[in-house]
Parts: structure tokens; sequence; C-alpha cells
């Protein structure tokens, strides 16, 4: 394997403090399923009256962990749910064997914790196709029910970390007429190091009161706008995975209610955005949106043929204001355009537009503006009001590096 | 601009001897389009008689040639015909000056061979955004004519280059019982180098006699299994063309020939894997090909998601037979695939099945042939007859150092 990558540039300043969730309890642990000297497995609990609501990889080869966690997410129950995961290996094309290890896992914390196998959920990821350690877990599973405790969060976001060169955090607190309401997640994933997968892991904790049907709905609507709206490299994982569970213990209903959506939204972004400045050789966080297109799914189509582009995000990777290739990308994502109509700014400066460069344009703006380490691009398309954001990391040496420069 | 790469490491030992098409005549010029010290203009002049045929770039934001050729593409006529094509412009998002340019060469054209405009094509590759420095190109008209010559298809090879490492060329003689019949193609295209755009352009000429609706409909089905299935980096031209000409002079008609369909499909596949070989700091050459899909559409789909996906493409590079990557790509084709039907071979050797690595893969078998500088892979989806074949490139260092490593 790789030498571990220097933390990314972009990585924020410190881990965030995040507020204790009741209700619910964390624990981390070194199994040695395949790293050593660090841990590598983490369990969280949520007490009865708990509900579990998630979003998966619509990948057709998925891992046996997360079509274990489809089975399970849909059904109902308040006696509680636990959530158990474990780093280094990712229990993903491992054919039977990979079900009976999943099986294994859960059932050996439905044991201990006195759950329902049905209300324990897994994720795993690392390594693909050898078969998951299980043993190693399983082993393990009394000392993080012994070790759980309510401000453990953290430790649990180092746990799931793979080649990530940053633990994520990221949490919200609202004031209702009813009291507080508290959210913090924890997030990994980094682009992909072989021999382990892209895959992106995210748990949310609340003591918000909603009912499962409606964190559904929400976290689903909230995941299409947040983490379906990043790119590091266009490739998805096979394990791909957000768990979120409501604990209920504030008393608050949030149902319906803008301030706990908005809020939520928040948490999901901020660790989106931490997932794209992990991004392996990331050295630019690229907003891109683009606005005037026939639909919000043209727009969407369009922002990710930029965001997905080699040439421009190699053009971005040299500090080069090449708008060229931002044509070159919205003609060819499929979507309607006019190149006629089109518009493009680097920042606040306009770079071409009615077909053409600019008249005002000057390079060295536009070179400017590429210096920064968060580059925004804007495109109009200038044919109705569809619109979309999505962001994206820049391609490097360093994502050559990571991902070519070693032999598994 | 970056220094010229060095010629590709996947280069044919020389360029082909290419026979003479009767009744069609080449010149190349120096004009200084851009460059200095090299010819950077072609034409070619067909005589009465000649029908021309072509398929172009879907992009939405096609260049002003492009748009032009496909004005003129579909007329009828017998007067004969030319095509002029310059590099180091690419006359590409360059607004209504852009048609005047395009206007004021085939106009020019037109003038010196006394051909009517609608039967002048031309193409210009090279930096876009640009306006194209038609006057230098026109001033040059007069000598170009009066150096056409039939056996000069070598020389315009060489003018249109841009960052090609290599001039590419092919050819085909079949024998019919009416007599012979020739074929002679030359192309262009390396990926992208900024400020240039990845611009394919593909000239082929015959001496066929063959109806105009004919030679459209044979070169746009070939067209689908060869230049359609190549790809380097994802990304498309604005500017890809590709033109073929019938002199009908060898008073051969191949009108439903197979022999004919079958060897133009040669010289297309040889120039479409040439094109490859000059991908942009490539250093392998690699042929996926997809069987057992539930239709040639979900194959191709297949097919391209493994062909563009980076981190296959960066596995590639690094000699890593890294399988679990082609799992991750057929995953997220979007296509229909069997986590449990798959099975995938590197080479000869079995590689991954039922879901999981095969018994009797050792992994130095995989790795021997991941060391080769052609790479076979191939998958089988395990659900119906569909298949299809493609061919790319590795993502290498030297991508990204065409691509980034410069300020435009």
């Amino acid at each position: 394997m790789a030498k571990p990558a220097p933390r990314s540039p972009l990585a924020p300043a410190a881990f965030p403090d995040l507020p204790v969730i009741d209700g619910a309890r964390f624990a981390a642990v070194e199994a040695g399923v395949r790293y050593k000297g660090r841990r590598d497995v983490m369990l969280a609990l949520l007490d009865p009256g708990s509900v579990v609501a998630g979003v998966f990889t619509r990948s057709a080869t998925r891992s046996a962990p997360v079509l274990d966690c489809q089975d399970k997410i849909g059904g109902e129950g308040d006696e509680g749910a636990a959530i158990i995961v474990n780093s280094g290996n990712s229990n993903a094309f491992t054919g039977r064997n990979g079900r009976d290890a999943t099986a294994a896992v859960t059932g050996a914390v439905a044991t201990a914790t006195g759950l329902p196998e049905t209300r324990v959920f897994s994720s795993s990821t690392g390594v693909i196709g050898e078969p998951l350690p299980h043993d190693r877990i399983t082993a393990k599973i009394d000392d993080l029910v012994a070790a759980l405790l309510p401000d453990s969060l953290p430790d649990a976001a180092h746990a799931i970390m793979t080649t990530d060169t940053f633990p994520k955090g990221a949490s919200a607190t609202i004031e209702t007429s009813d009291g507080p309401v508290k959210i913090a997640g924890i997030a990994k994933g980094s682009g992909m190091i072989a021999p382990d997968m892209a895959t992106m892991l995210v748990y949310i904790f609340t003591d918000a009161k909603i009912a499962r049907g409606d964190l559904q709905s929400l976290v689903s609507s909230i995941n299409d706008r947040t983490f379906n709206c990043i790119t590091v490299d266009s490739d998805t994982s096979t394990s791909d995975t957000l768990l979120i569970g409501a604990t209920g213990q504030s008393g608050v209903d949030v149902t319906g209610s803008t301030a706990f959506a908005e809020a939520l939204e928040g948490v999901m972004l901020d660790l989106a955005h931490q997932v794209v400045r992990d991004g392996e050789g990331a050295t630019k966080f690229v907003t891109i949106s683009v606005t005037g297109a026939a639909s919000d799914g043209d727009a969407r189509q369009h922002a990710m043929a930029i965001a997905n582009s080699p040439l421009v995000k190699t053009a971005i990777a040299g500090e080069d204001p090449n708008w060229g290739r931002i044509v070159m990308a919205v003609g060819k994502s499929g979507a309607a355009a006019d190149r006629d109509t089109l518009s493009i700014r680097f920042g606040d400066t306009l770079v071409a537009e009615n077909g053409w460069v600019s008249p005002d344009y000057r390079e060295e703006d536009g070179a400017a503006h590429m210096k920064r380490p968060e580059i925004g691009i804007a495109v109009d398309i200038g044919l109705g009001d569809g619109q979309a954001t999505v962001w994206t990391c820049d391609l490097t040496h360093g994502y050559i590096s990571i991902n070519a420069d070693y032999r598994s």
C-alpha cells in the first residue's frame, strides 16, 4: 500500500466540537481487521424510541452490508438500534461468504445488546474481494459495548477512516419554542486508494422526534442536493452508505420543521464538502454553478459534465483559466445548450458571452482567480430557469500517484 | 505551450505506404496560422464525378467549420469537391466571426478551383476562442492548388497534426472481378493539449464507385463500431470531423459489396486505434470486450464505463491487476448487471466469477498480463447476448503533465 498521504491542504483547521446527542452512545476499538496500531471498528447504540433512515449506493454490484442495510432500513420498531462499522475490508464482491460475514457481525451485536438482528445495521470499507475476517470483529463486540459513551463520536470518526487524510465531523443545534434540537454527524471518503474502494460513509445522529417515514423523505431529498452533488473522480463505490438515527430524546417534534430541515442540510452539506476537500490529490475546492438551463435536470447534467471532465480538472490543477474546456464540457453533456447564448464566469469575472470571449475579459483576471484554493465557475446556459450547483476538486499528479504508483 | 511530447511508445513502426487514389490530389503548405517552421494547411481536390459523405461531433457547441460542413454534406452534385484543413486554430467558439472566416476560406478555394462553394468542405483544429487568421490561409490557396499531386497524402497527414506525436495513415486494396479498388485515409487526434481542443479529424479517399447516400449509410454504420468506440479521456471535441470522398475512377461499383465494407472498416479501425495509441501520456493500449449483456447497448455502456473510469485507467498505468475497480465500473454504469453472474478476464486469465475471485486465480498471472503494452480486459455480464468492444489507453502522469503543468 501507498504511504499515508499528508493532510489535505483543503482540510478544515480542526475537528469540530460535536454536541452530545441524548439517547446515543459510541465506542471505537482496535480489532486489527487490516490496519495495525489504530482503531478500526466503531459501534453506535441508540436507545429505545429511536428511528433510523438511510440512503445507499445505486451500484449494481453493491456490497453485502449495503444489501443487508437495505433489507432492514424500511422496518418500523422502537427497540433501539445499533450501527457497527469496520474499516480495512469492504466485504464487497465476496459472494455468499460476504452475506454470512455480515450476518455473523450483526448477529453478535444483536446478542450483546439484546436488540433484534433487524435493528443492527453495518458497513464495511476497505479492500475489495477478500473475505471479511469477521472473527476479529466479533471478538471485540463486548469491549465495544462496555466502552459506549455519549461523547465518543469523534473516536468513531477516526475508526471509519481508510485513506482519508483527516476525520470529518459537523453539527448543528437549533432552538425551538419546545427547546433545543441537536444534530451531529461524521463521514469518511476521499476517492479511492487501491486496494480500497472509494467508499463514502456518513452517520448522523439527532435527538429530534420524528416519524421514520418523515425522516427518510427528508434525508433522501437533502441527499440529492448534497452528497449526490459532489464528485471527486466520477467513480461510484459499491459501499456508499448514509444512515441517520433520531433518538427523540429532545422531546421536540420536528415534523415539517423548516429550521430542522435547514440545519440537517447544513450538516450534510458540510460533511459532503469535507469529502471533496479530502479528494485524492486535491489542491483546489471547486464550486460549479449552472443557471439558465432548460430544466434543473439539464443544469445538473451540464454541471456534472464540467465537474467530471479530466480536461477541466487538469486545467484547474494547472491554474489555467481555460474557458474553452468549459465550452467543450457543456457541449458534450447531452443536455440542451446553445453556443451563442452561453456565458461563463470565473469568480466574479465574466469570461465568455454571446458565443465568444467577452470583449472586457482580461486573461490576468481569470488567471488570478484560478490561483485561489477555492474556485468558482458559473455558467449561464441562457435557455431557461433550470439551475444546479455541484462541488468537485482538481485532478493532479497526486491523484495519479495515489492510484497508479504502486502495485497492490 | 508545452514542449512537444516524444513519439508515443505505442506508435506504429513507420508511416504506411499509401496507394494513389485516382481522381484525388493533395497538397500541404506552411501558412503560419500558429505554428512556425512546419506545414499547417492541407488541400484535397477530388475530380468531377466524386461523392462526399461525413460524420461529425455531436457537441452542442460545434465549431463554425463543422456547422458549415453539415450544411453542405447532404448535397448531391458531381462537380468534384475540395477539402481544406488548417491546424493551429480551431475556429471554435468564435461567434459570428467564425462563420465569416470559414466562408472566406471556402470561398477562396472555390474561386481558385472553379468549384461551387457548396462543394468546398473545411476543418480547423487548434486553439479555441481566437479569431482564425484566415488571410494567412487564403494567401496560400494558389500555392496549394499549384502543388496538388496524387501522391502527397502523407504531406497532408503531417499538416493536420497539432499535438499528435506521429502522423496517422492507413490503407486497403481489394481485388474484385471488375478490378482493384483502393482506400487511403489519414487522421489526427491524441486527446487535448491546451490551448488546443482534442479534435479528431479523419479524411478517407477511395476510387470506388458508389452513390452518396449509400456511402453515407456505410460510413455512419462503420463509425459506430470504430471511431465511436474509442475514448482517451471521455472528453468530446467541438470539431470532430470525418469526411470520405469517393472518386469512382476505379470504375468498380461497390454498392452492397461486403468486401469493400470490410476493407473500409479495416482502414477506419486502424486509424481509430492509432488515435488511441497517440492518447496523451498513453503507455498502454487497452481493448475492453463486454459479452453477455442484456443488449448491445448495455454492453457498450458497461465497456465505456470501464474505459472512462479514472480508477481503472490509473490501475492499468500502475500495472495493477485491480479487478475490484472493474467490478466498481460495471456497477456504476447504469446498465443491467448482477454481481453474482459477472466474470472478468485479464488476457486469457480468469480473474473473477460467480461474485467472487476465481479459486484458480493467481495474482502473478494477472500481474504478468498487466505488464504488457497491449492489455485485454474481457467482462462477461452473464445476463444475455449483448456485446461490444471499445478501445482506450491508460491515465498517467504524462496526461497530467500535458494538461496541467503549464499556464496557457
